[in-house]
């Protein structure tokens, strides 16, 4: 049975995006719309995969099927292949289902050849025009289609300007371009082997093949894995008509969105140049004008444009992202998409939009993707610095970043990995830096304009970014950029400003974001809708205010192991870890008492009763005490000097003897958690009496309290019944001598395996479940996170063995599981269990929606996710009710 | 309502066990067997856990109870409490429900004071023998109800002896007796400040007391940890009848075995002590006579006695361990239960009663503990070698072992804590000693008989044992032991044979065991129940061979990283890891495959055609590098040293930093396992092939080989699916070019929980899953097993935060829970997966009951514990099927 592998645009809808792509499926829309799109057909996303599935072969069926619709073509255009009266010249461009800006192959004015390119210029009375689109087919068509690198090509054109005395490609003449298209045709074939094809038909199928190939290059396979979008799908291959906005001064192309994609603002924002082909706007090589201006100088066609776009909008519900063309005088809109913005953009948008009654508040909801809102907030500028403004580019990506000057992606790669924040300093950035760009705090271009890679990218991405910086002059060989009076050297500090376009030397001070006012809206809508509470994890006053602010309504984690860190308490807390005797210890923890006591006081007063749900000691003791290997390599230096002071060496050694008795093997699963209160109970003792001493404090001076006192890695319930009654037992004391009732409960974290499984029984002793995803994942999965990220995580994600970081999104099948089963069985033997997860989970989008779906009360996230968790959880419930 | 909380003997019967103990329970039952049994009544455990619950109180109902049944047994005896004309004398006993020997506290001659003894003089007109046992009392009471050290009242015996110019106590008059009687009153005033009561029933209330006490003290605690007893079952208190065996030449007391408790053979054995009170048999400070002596002095008794043996044998349908006194002719029978005996006589007693028709096969095997076994398998001396016996003591306990002497409990268990072989030597061993003979390998004692305290514990513990040695001059202060000619001290080398009472200069080489003909016959019923297989866990020929001679039926954990740690293969193994290139790595692996072949070759040889599980490389890679440690203080060393070579300091820096780059926080949770094979395919592959290659050399020779590939440490399917086509790319490879067919399958080892949760993922890649119990339960708890056993397991069993090892006994609850997920989620999907065990639970009976319970295919075990696997494995099935 035959499959329909190719479709005439005017076949197909907007709903068979799966089949046609994005780019089809709304050629199709646009099409049967009735909007001025040149015709054209499509191949499917199917015979892509078909092509792949024959051992990348194109089908006879396949080949048959695109040859009938190249006839219809040439009947409704009355050109035909090859024909050099009138030549059918035609564009390949690819079309997945998810747009995938810059990272697929694109073939423009495919059909030209030695022959067609004289018809052509007869036809346009332009040999120019002619030569040039000829020598540009050739020049794309060797690099993506047959691979050829893309300085052979520029090399031969700055041969032909120097040879001319000539600086801009305008200036070469036809027989200038006819000369370069020999020297072309010689570089292909001495790379190759392989002559450039003169036959149309031979070029489409080349170019087909390219685009279904590009499908599995090495950067649209890096965008996939970022973006997360399956490797099946496949492309579909978009065939047009061509039409030239570079024909003479009455042709032009641009690039155009609905409204502001940087800040949502209600007006048509983009750009265009006149005479030039599309790519010439989308590769930044020349910086275009506004899109305003083209009310100036084509006011029909503008008009024209306007009245479109509102058109397309009102269609598609949303913010287009519009490509159009102007051949002599007459416009064609060649694409239409939602358009990509900034996260303040995207909030803005929704947020008018149903002020304009295009979209309910739930459709608003849904449309702001959790992960941009990290952007929003972002830290910026503090507009009290001092700031040494050296020059100034375009805004295209918003929010602040500071960092050492890199030139190359490989370097911004590297320079991250080892922990430094960097700006990719580019002239212009390319689909080969993604992973430079990925790795970059910020992106500095010193070309292309607002709809440039580097933009379109940074703003995928919500990196800060400046483009089209023309004043910057960057030598890459020697790595330094100047501009005005500056020379700046790679890993010199610059800051940038990509919501003001402004680049600082140094680096400048930031300040927390504010919710905008469109944002609160939004916030205020999903809290409406969540089920879910959220909280934050906090460990002192400062990040509690700060996350109220953002909307946290408790503190779902608050560690207590940051407190013993502090520089002037590590002194006491190592006496109390190396105390040979009961006395000792307890002197040294009746020193820290007051200061745990203080440090609560604080985040309760920060809380003012809010639920706080406090972490007795977690980590093993021997995270207190100096490095082993240091201590050695002292020792074995005072044994080799002669003259060494000899107390200080048996110091040494007994110092040696008590960090290598408490040293582990594997001390994510040692000493630690509530297994050190257990044999230390001394230690949970003095945390519970600070905890419950500041809940007086804060009590007698009529602030509420409400604590939640948690025993971490708790395994079996035993070690719950003897931790809550050494908590009870304190509390009980001090509401006696205090003649106050405190509010508090007792409960645990879920981090082991066990703990899940035996929930049931955990639950008769406890009030509450905080999953610990983080531990739960490492034990869960037997990854120790310190060691699995950097030796293999990486390459099992890359080479999809793990779908994703499961430390980043929660493991559905197996952590996801246990959860479940947890919270299943603990509610199962106490209904009114509360259940929440403090792990890094609490803040990311789909492991949110997970936890609504099993019924959690509240999930936790550190201050600056508390908006998107919001969001999340009401986008879990909107998800949920539309199923 | 009240409660019945003492029963009269006549009142009770054998059922009741747990209400009056075993020995309670025994006494009923032997009294309605119309045994002569002394007259006495049982207070209940149940009394015991309402003294505890009433706070440490005994209630008055309880003494209400209790005084009823005095007067009872007054009225049968004629006798009265603190009448000096016919004094009612009793024994108070204590009786858990499980026997625990030497553990709880007995009182004699209660109801003696300064009256009754006159009385008593007067009735056996012997006043020698009264205030000998008034002056025994008084110091049985003050030991064990008083709590007044013995040594106390030895002190005064030895003063009072030299003072007299005696030796033995038999020597000391009634007067002496008197004297030092005063003496034991006010040492027991100056040690406790309080009188020594001259109340019979006041004396009684304190003796039950202190029994119920004793179910709390430190060695009883300890021998039900050891044993595993609950704590909740208490113990009953046994009130009696004194009858004496001191009384003169016309009495005497005894124990006996119905058959040998050391071999097993079916013949009456025990001692007996003429004029002596049971304690004296038991305590080991007289030698007692061999029972058949018996028949010689008191023939008509000896009749008596074998008949009444013979008897309660059948009743018990079990071997008896009977205590008899003798009263001026008259025999009593004071006790009977069933006897403590060695593995070798356990199994020769099953199978000889399965031939006696006593029993059925199945309750033969029902009757062997399987951790008992191991003694039978434990090595003997090897016959060939060179013995230099430097004497001879009573064959207690058999088996044979060498080590270090010490002479106190407290440093066997020091010495034994840092792995040392220690042999404890004793004039006697005490209930205070248990912890000593726990770590020890071996006891031998200067004093005591076939049945004193070290004999019936070292039989019971499997541990070789010496009793009786009376040439032995040991002293414990100088720490040294002479013997003939001979002096060894505190570290000395000895051997000891439990088996022949030899006591060995120096280590003596040991050979394995050889089944013996009841104990082939009992595992060949064993067989013919059980439902699963049994395999071993070996990686070399030898191993193999010796687990197949104790019935192992395949290899089901061959572990390969100890080839890769042979001393000849490291420094190649080092080279391979150390590579820093492709060709390098490549050359170290080429060097390592014939070498893998040849390990591969031999145990497929020695295991002929059985299933061969292999298990790929698991550990981490800096396993088998140097210590970092070290060459830091190497380094430091080389860099304080002024001529230093510098060519080795670069050396070592190089080395550092390739050790700290595969340095790991957590290896148990690092690159490990698959992991390495996914990162490291060609180790994987070198392996593949070496397995293979050597299939092929043994499929040639016509020696059949089933090979299992085993994939460790899968968490996600995918890990599966990669190396599983790893390993049939090479399969079929070899196959191609030997033109021979390799049976093989491949699978996986389920030892972190994830494997588990998603069990049914894993099995569409699987052909069988082995179920790694040892890190499944570090993943599972969160345990590192290296940390945790050193820092805090011990005090959680020993606090009972956790019912006991889980890396012993497999943890049912959690691990457990997903153990039985993942068999169900596997066979959901696959129907005929194979499913086994390779943890060190596979040869502990507890978790191989639970095997068989959730169905797995064969348990892997140590090839030692392969017998008791075996006989697990049949029990399973019996106690199922009974239920």
């Amino acid at each position: 049975m035959s499959r329909k592998w190719v479709y005439l645009f005017h076949e197909g809808s907007a709903k068979q995006k799966s089949l046609l792509g994005g780019k089809g499926a709304n050629l199709a829309e646009m099409t049967n719309a009735g909007l001025p799109v040149p015709p054209g057909f499509t191949i499917t996303t199917e015979a892509c995969n078909q092509y792949y599935q024959d051992g990348r072969v194109i089908s006879d069926e396949i080949i048959e099927q695109m040859k009938k619709s190249l006839n219809v073509l040439e009947e409704k255009t009355g050109k035909q292949f090859g024909n050099p009266d009138n030549p059918l010249l035609v564009s390949v461009r690819s079309g997945a289902v998810f747009s995938m800006p810059g990272m697929m192959d694109t073939v423009l004015n495919l059909g030209l050849n030695d022959e067609t390119v004289s018809g052509l210029a007869r036809l346009t009375n332009n040999p120019r025009f002619a030569y040039d689109s000829y020598r540009r087919f050739i020049q794309m068509f060797g690099d993506v289609v047959m691979g050829v690198e893309h300085y052979h090509f520029e090399k031969i054109i700055q041969a032909k300007k120097a040879q001319r005395g000539v600086k801009s490609d305008p200036e070469l003449t036809a027989e200038d371009w006819q000369d370069v298209i020999t020297k072309f045709k010689a570089v292909i074939f001495q790379q190759t082997q392989t002559a450039f094809s003169e036959s149309p038909i031979e070029q489409l199928l080349q170019a087909v093949t390219a685009v279904f190939r590009s499908w599995h290059n090495h950067r649209a396979k890096i965008y996939r894995n970022i973006h997360k979008i399956p490797d099946h799908l496949g492309t579909a291959v978009n065939v047009q008509l061509m039409v030239f906005g570079n024909m003479g001064d009455d042709c032009g192309t641009g690039v155009a969105f609905t409204r502001n994609p940087s800040t949502g603002e209600n007006y048509l924002y983009g750009e265009f140049l006149l005479n030039a082909q599309g790519e010439d706007v989308v590769a930044g090589v020349r910086t275009p004008e506004p899109i305003a201006q083209l009310a100036e100088k084509m006011p029909d066609i503008f008009e024209q444009f306007q009245q479109i776009a509102q058109k397309l909008e009102l269609h598609y519900l949303d913010m287009q992202d519009i490509e159009f063309t102007v051949e002599r005088g007459t416009l064609y809109i060649l694409q239409t998409r939602n358009g990509k913005r900034t996260a303040e953009a995207a909030v803005k948008i929704a947020v008018d939009m149903v002020g304009e009654s295009f979209i309910n508040k739930e459709e608003a909801i849904l449309r702001i993707d959790p992960d941009q809102l990290d952007q929003l907030l972002h830290p910026r500028l503090d507009p009290d610095a001092k700031l040494e403004v050296v020059t100034k580019g375009l805004p295209a990506s918003p929010g602040a970043a500071s960092g050492e000057i890199v030139f190359h992606a490989d370097d911004a790669e590297k320079l991250a990995g080892k922990g430094k924040a960097v700006i990719l300093v580019r002239p212009e950035t390319t689909p080969e830096d993604i992973h430079g760009i990925l790795a970059a705090k910020g992106i500095l271009t010193s070309r292309g304009g607002m709809t440039s890679h580097a933009a379109v990218v940074a703003r995928g991405m919500g990196k800060a970014c400046i483009c089209g910086c023309e004043q910057l002059k960057i030598d890459l060989r020697s790595k330094e950029v100047k501009v005005g009076g500056y020379v700046f050297h790679e890993g010199d500090l610059i800051t940038i400003d990509g919501s003001t376009g402004r680049v600082i030397q140094g680096k400048v001070p930031l300040i927390d974001p504010v919710l905008s006012p469109e944002f609160t809206e939004l916030l205020s809508w999903a809290d409406e809708i969540r089920k879910m509470k959220v909280r934050t994890n906090a460990d002192n006053p400062e990040d509690s205010r700060k996350a109220r602010e953002f909307g946290a309504e408790g503190i779902g984690l608050c560690r207590t192991e940051h407190m013993f860190m502090e520089l002037n308490r590590i002194p006491i807390v190592q006496k109390m870890i190396l105390a040979e005797t009961g006395d000792e210890r307890n002197e040294a923890l009746a020193e820290l008492l007051p200061m745990q006591r203080e440090d609560f006081v604080g985040i309760l007063e920060a809380m003012d009763g809010l639920p706080v749900n406090i972490r007795l000691l977690d980590p093993p003791l021997h995270e207190f005490l100096p490095n082993l290997e240091e201590l050695l390599v002292e020792l074995t230096k005072l044994q080799m000097t002669p003259d060494a002071d000899r107390l200080e060496m048996i110091r040494k050694e007994a110092l040696i003897r008590k960090v290598r008795a408490l040293q582990e093997f594997n001390p994510m699963l040692g000493h630690r958690g509530c297994r050190l209160g257990l044999i230390y109970p001394e230690i949970y003792a003095m945390q519970t009496q600070a905890i419950f001493e500041a809940a007086i404090d804060c009590l007698q001076r009529n602030v509420p309290v409400e604590i939640e006192i948690m025993i971490p890695l708790v395994g079996h319930v035993k070690e719950l019944t003897e931790m809550r009654r050494l908590v009870e037992q304190i509390g009980s004391e001090i509401e006696k001598s205090s003649g106050l009732k405190i509010p508090y409960t007792v409960g645990t974290m879920i981090e082991v395996p066990r703990a899940a499984l035996t929930a049931d029984q955990i639950a008769e002793e406890a009030d509450f479940f905080s999953f610990g995803t983080n531990d739960l994942t490492q034990t869960t999965f037997g990854f120790s996170r310190d060691d699995a990220e950097g030796k293999f995580l990486h390459a099992y994600v890359d080479n999809k063995i793990l779908p994703e970081n499961p430390f980043v999104s929660i493991d559905l099948d197996g952590v996801g599981k246990l959860i479940e089963m947890g919270v299943t069985l603990g509610r199962e033997k106490k209904a009114d269990l509360k259940t929440g997860i403090c792990g890094e989970h609490g803040g990311e989008k789909r492991s949110i929606e997970f936890c609504h779906k099993i019924g959690l009360d509240y999930v936790s996230c550190s201050p600056f996710r508390v908006p998107l968790a919001r969001l999340s959880a009401a986008q879990a419930v909107i998800k949920q009710e539309n199923k």
